[in-house]
């Protein structure tokens, strides 16, 4: 059942737009940790490589978008924590 | 290819932890919305649900561990934003 997956794609790459959003506005980057980051980016890179493998449309689709989530806010990180 | 996914599974879950952890020692809920933690938490439900159904042991694995994450995380929400 394709379209369970496709509902649970769309629930939580939307849950996870707002932080992306947050951080951008605020600049407030005091709360995440870059060791943090970094493991969920590489988990989610992984995740991503697994779905093209098992060749599951979900997967791959929710973790293409959660993949540049991952890296805007481990860039977000890197730039907001050098000017303050 | 099933170790990848279990990297995967293990890197996306450890990132998860810090969070809960910081959650529950703080109390300091304020940046957590509870609309974004239920949209998360049903997602992750769905996705246990189609790991189950496309029969990949590391979805189930990681999303058993985060469908108590994201439960964990709205408790916290719903218990210290009453206090405060």
């Amino acid at each position: 059942m394709e379209i369970i997956g496709f509902i649970a794609a769309f629930l939580t790459t939307a849950a996870f737009l707002p932080q992306v959003y947050k951080t951008y506005k605020s600049k407030d980057v005091s709360s995440l940790s870059m060791p943090m980051l970094l493991l969920f980016f590489i988990g989610i890179v992984l995740w991503l490589v697994y779905g093209i493998q098992i060749d599951s449309p979900s997967m791959i689709v929710a973790n293409s978008i959660t993949v540049v989530s991952a890296f805007l806010l481990m860039y977000f990180k890197y730039i907001y924590s050098k000017k303050s």
